[in-house]
């Protein structure tokens, strides 16, 4: 069995965390300098990992594995949020890396490669998953001629810049895979907070997102008496509480639902709001249970219309697809866990988005988690023990030798 | 009985709106250059008017009546709302002008006197109501020392470079005056929307204003649980929800209450908000009524703060005492409109702040209002009908007889 080496995993993790460190995370946009920097960096990682390094028109770093006859694609995207944490994604870059390595030094393992991926722009600096939708053609040339930073800088100027113009971007040949696998801290605290080890993700959610709008009539708050008045702001918090009174009733055991934006026109403290708007969000693995929240929320929203005296309306804005992970993929990482941490495991979704659910539509997928200490995600203080770190990569290169060696 | 004449009434207010027309409003700012002008060209009017004008250290332009026996102080603010309506305030200030011209035409009102007043800055450029609390000995060094407008210009600079710095600021003399009256338009549609023609103001209501705040804990939308989430915008949708169905069970007939103000933190689709805070607001005429309103809202945030998950927290931020018009001043105005409107006039509170609830504190004051059409208030295209404007001035004028006769 693959033997991961754990000072060597910890040691690569932190180095990579050097570029563009902050605080004890990291600040690593996309095509910034640092990310430029440490996608070389890999790509001589790869190298000494007798992978045959190749960075596409992307920036995906690939270590290819040219002499294996079976191969996994193993790895996760690079660069950080603004200053994020060190191990949102990096974790699973190098678990890749060490992987490669541990396959290598096996004699058993002979044959059976793992082939290491950085994706660029998981994080959407310029645009969401850039990396694994280049990978499986989900990524047009004129998407890329539109896109661009919150600084204004184009997507076809960051990649002149970051020297990965003009290169070809590599897309997948299902026939050379098994599949893909990535792993991931958890970003919530399910595993943190009940002392569990390992994640089995089950599925990355859909996740739908609505824009309502109230409009009423703005107006005096001293001189417009109550029986005249048409309060957006009324209408939003009436509507709201609905909203998450019923929801409540309609959850499967791990629907989540938010109204994380809400705004209030003009917002003054002596006017009648004349308009408002908010966002509702729902994620879950199952299509059923998101089409029930839409057809509640489609008629609480016509309920008030109608009710009145505003009027409200309702578009919808997105609805990404729910992702389901192979099954034997799941298997193989349960039976992994089992063996080295007995019951301390969890089969769960993800609740967040991940280039695993892009790769599916083209590779059998698999995705594990390890715990995020009290669930920080997207701050620099997010952390693990190092301890779970090193039995997770463990895990994952049982999994991954177990998924090699069925075929 | 003084005898108002509507062409000349009109054609004040018509020029007045020159300085600073902005649309079919104006734009005239306290201490701005049209507001320093127009105050000279008040100043020239009273003067023409048979008064001994005097522009104060605070810019407020006084036409004393210097022979008359008994006096009234007749007026209202001159300067507007940022592109403000043509009427709010100075409808006021020219009906004292044209009340003026009318006692001086008319041989039988021989030693009742109008004393013409033009108020600065009722509209808070610099500092709520400057000209009235000046007058009432309300207004200290220091605070005019603290004030500076939007863009931060210190009051100071700003009536140095109106040339009304190092002036004496006018303080009332009791004993010189029978009483103060103010006229202006209704702001609110209470008499637009019934066809009555004059309000006969009872009393400004008292303002009282509480801030909200809910502490929840910020987390990441698609990886906290529902049943681990403080989300403190529900906190606030639930409790803003349960004020305005508690306030309705408690309303006096004229009680308005209004949540103008909301803000989520950080307000973003896909996080679950950490924060949030609303002011609440309540006016009134009755202070009974106003801490029945405190009260309940108390008793609401303590239970919700209780029930979790989110601390609820409230702050009183302000509280103006309601304040009411002279009875015997409300008759002689109503007595008025009856013998030329009958039956079309309110007695009414007024849920606007005006110089008379400043002045009150000093002498017996009274309001009337005329008709805004369709209650459009603080926006240039506010409007009244021009019978309306005329037909008030003559109501105001022969209630202002009246007062003065009884003595």
């Amino acid at each position: 069995m693959p033997k991961i080496n754990g000072e060597r995993l910890l040691g690569d993790l932190k180095r990579l965390a050097e570029f563009g460190r902050y605080e004890t995370g990291v600040d690593r946009p996309t095509y910034s300098e640092v990310d430029v920097a440490s996608r070389h960096w890999l790509a001589a990682k790869y190298a000494e990992a007798g992978l045959d390094p190749v960075i596409d028109g992307i920036g995906n770093v690939f270590g290819r594995a040219e002499g294996a006859t079976r191969r996994l694609l193993v790895g996760s995207h690079s660069e950080t949020q603004p200053r994020g944490g060190w191990l949102d994604g990096a974790l699973g870059v190098v678990y890749g890396l060490e992987l490669a390595r541990a396959f290598r030094d096996d004699p058993d393992l002979k044959g059976l490669g793992i082939e290491t991926i950085a994706w660029a722009d998981e994080e959407g600096h310029y645009g969401n998953m850039l990396g694994s939708r280049s990978f499986t053609g989900r990524l047009t040339e004129t998407e890329i001629d539109g896109y661009q930073n919150r600084d204004g800088i184009s997507l076809r100027d960051a990649l002149a810049h970051a020297g990965f113009a003009g290169k070809p971007r590599i897309e997948v040949d299902p026939a050379r895979y098994l599949g893909y696998l990535e792993a991931h801290i958890e970003q919530g605290d399910t595993l943190d907070s009940r002392g569990l080890r390992i994640g089995v993700v089950e599925g990355i959610v859909g996740i739908w997102n609505w824009w309502v709008t109230f409009t009423g009539q703005q107006n005096h708050a001293g001189t417009t008496q109550m029986a005249r008045r048409k309060d957006a702001g009324v209408a939003m918090v009436r509507l709201a509480t609905q909203i998450h009174d019923r929801f409540a009733t309609l959850a499967g055991p791990r629907t989540v639902w938010t109204i994380g934006r809400m705004v209030v026109d003009p917002n003054a403290p002596s006017i009648v709001p004349g308009k408002a708007e908010m966002q509702v969000q729902v994620r879950d693995l199952d299509p059923a249970i998101l089409a029930r929240y839409r057809d509640a929320l489609l008629e609480l929203v016509a309920a008030s219309d109608r009710a009145g005296p505003c009027q409200v309306a309702i578009e919808e804005l997105s609805q990404t697809e729910a992702r389901m992970m192979d099954t034997a993929f799941q298997e193989k990482i349960e039976a992994a866990a089992e063996q080295h941490v007995p019951g301390a495991h969890l089969r769960m979704p993800s609740g967040a988005g991940h280039d695993a659910q892009v790769i599916s539509h083209k590779l059998r997928a698999g995705m594990m988690f390890i715990p995020s200490l009290k669930g920080i995600s997207h701050h620099w203080s997010e952390d693990t023990k190092e301890a779970d770190i090193v039995l997770g990569a463990q895990v994952f290169a049982d999994a991954a030798a177990a998924i090699l060696r069925a075929g």
